[in-house]
């Protein structure tokens, strides 16, 4: 991605020092473009509870760097180093799936090596395997929805209004991300678009990610309040919703964001297309019925009661929106029914949002 | 309504001075408690201009006494102060229909005196009335209302969950308000209850006013973001949704804060009713189709690029939520089809939301 003026991806190595991991510190976001300094596999654990990196690819590729930045500083067994990191890493974050098997793969190679030299260097490689995957996966999606947004364009013969909800965006993976990279994707073929972004209450990812990355690569883009959606599709504003995914079932439910869902019912409701864009890793193929079986997680209450900006002096500043002896609950996900999605986009291909449109996915079948 | 353990209305005369009038400043709520004193019609005027006081009835009120204030302080002929006032306070909100009339009220009372002190009494007492009328009609929806919400109690034998929307309450009217006033005649009855109240963005009508008001006179309730509801309602923790209007057509179809429509959706799919609480004086019986006729206000894009609140050390500061190149869209309102509402009340009853249902309640059939 472009982030003033320059090529950025979310997590990289440092140029001058091997042993040392750049990542972006998002909550600086979109005032200010704060690069951290990842020396220790504390530092990882720290950025990722801390939530200076979100977004599944993002914290996976993190856990891995982790690691190996574990086995770096290590002075004795790299196994047990990158064990002891790896178990430390997943509990910054019970949810993600993708964090302990980004951590279980960099120690299989860890273990697979010979020697101490060898550990580091499959540690690095591994790491970057992981990087390399989740950039490669969105930008393969991005492909196959930018097909979708093409179509879209020829029927309407004026630039297409997409709308989008949180940020499944390049800062969420190590880059391209996932609803944003056939949006990027059309973009460069010179497909006319423009994206309304969702603000995404209560942590304002619409606003504060999606908003600044579509601006800093050039695509028009018009912030609207996440109640702003049905009034939109109402009126032939909206030509096609585009989303991410949390957790995919194998029936096609998806967990996202919360809000989502609405969005879904809206979609339905005026026949705009609903597509949500996925890594078929993000899929659980344990479960069948998103609404009962996947558990949605409840955050602190301050996330809704109070919200963080910058003040007109440049100052980050948390102010209170609600009475003092007021309580909120904040679900951070809900769960849209295979029904209300027009199709998934994954990293394979486009299919149904259903067993069978999934079925061919399978990594038992590939086997 | 009881704040802070004393019983207010949002407009009242000033007990020393019958020339004043006093309004809570609502934008300094729900951290402090901030009594205006309105001497003149620029008072009155800048008060309904600035959002010091806000919501159809309020506006009314306090645009009738601003006229009253213009009659007092004029040492002229009380029938153009009055005229030239209406006509400054009807400049201040545009699309607030209750203003013209309420002001347009208090000038015919004016008129129809025979002398200026005669006058003065005169637009005392059509202000006064309007005040009242506001307060009576809306204790009249709470009666109907809760007696909905009682059957819904009788069935449910737990206390019930309301999910509302925006600030239908109290502070938008002179006293109950429409949304919130079944739920207060529900309290008073032992109705147990519990509200989610929708933060409602851009302004926060809801964890700001709502929030507040419910808090303040007892009513158990929990702040949500405007994203929830969806998710609540496919998990069985709403038994109803009420919202209030801002105009309904005469088929039904309703105009309320942006978002409300979603919501109306979301009890659709789930079978749960959506009702929606109005004076009847806000039915404009010249519209049949909500979606096409309704005009939608769009609003500053400072009200969705940023928010305020109150920081740590009590002050009310504004903070920006996104890039400083981003844009937004600011639509005030949306329509909900009469397809998807359960039943209107109003203060002459519970009707279907339909032309048929309507139709007792039309003006020129009581003539």
């Amino acid at each position: 991605m472009r982030l003033f003026g320059r090529y950025y991806r979310s997590i990289w190595v440092d140029e001058q020092d091997a042993e040392t991991v750049c990542v972006i510190d998002q909550r600086h976001l979109p005032y200010q473009l704060v690069v951290e300094t990842l020396r220790t596999a504390q530092d990882a654990a720290a950025a990722i509870r801390d939530m200076h990196v979100r977004g599944a690819g993002l914290i996976g590729a993190t856990a891995a760097y982790g690691v190996y930045l574990a086995v770096c500083r290590t002075r004795t067994d790299p196994g047990e180093a990158a064990k002891s990191a790896g178990r430390m890493l997943a509990a910054t974050r019970p949810t993600a799936v993708n964090l302990t098997w980004a951590a279980d793969r960099v120690l299989a190679a860890v273990r697979a090596a010979g020697n101490p030299a060898d550990a580091r260097q499959a540690a690095f490689l591994e790491a970057g395997r992981i990087a390399e995957e989740d950039a490669a996966s969105c930008q393969a999606i991005g492909r196959f929805g930018a097909d979708i947004l093409a179509g879209i364009s020829r029927m309407a013969d004026r630039p297409i209004n997409i709308l989008t909800h949180c940020n499944a965006g390049s800062l969420a993976f190590v880059d391209y991300g996932t609803a944003t990279a056939p949006i990027y994707e059309a973009h460069r073929r010179g497909i006319r678009l423009h994206v309304y972004v969702d603000e995404t209450r209560p942590l304002n990812q619409g606003s504060k990610l999606t908003a600044f990355e579509l601006g800093q690569n050039g695509v028009p883009h018009t912030i609207v309040t996440d109640n702003a959606g049905g009034h939109l599709m109402q009126h032939g504003l909206v030509d096609a919703v585009l989303v991410g995914s949390d957790r995919t079932t194998r029936t096609g439910d998806v967990a996202n964001k919360i809000g989502t869902y609405l969005k879904a019912l809206a979609a339905h409701a005026h026949h705009v297309p609903f597509y949500v864009a996925l890594p078929t890793s993000s899929i659980d193929w344990q479960l069948a019925d998103g609404v009962r079986e996947i558990p949605i997680e409840t955050r602190s209450e301050h996330e809704v009661l109070s919200i963080t900006g910058q003040t007109a002096d440049g100052r980050l500043e948390t102010v209170r929106l609600a009475p003092q002896d007021s309580k909120a609950a904040n679900y951070g996900f809900d769960v849209t029914p295979a029904r209300l999605v027009t199709a998934l986009i994954t990293e394979k291909g486009v299919c149904e949002a259903s067993e069978t449109g999934l079925r061919p996915f399978r990594p038992d079948r590939a086997r």
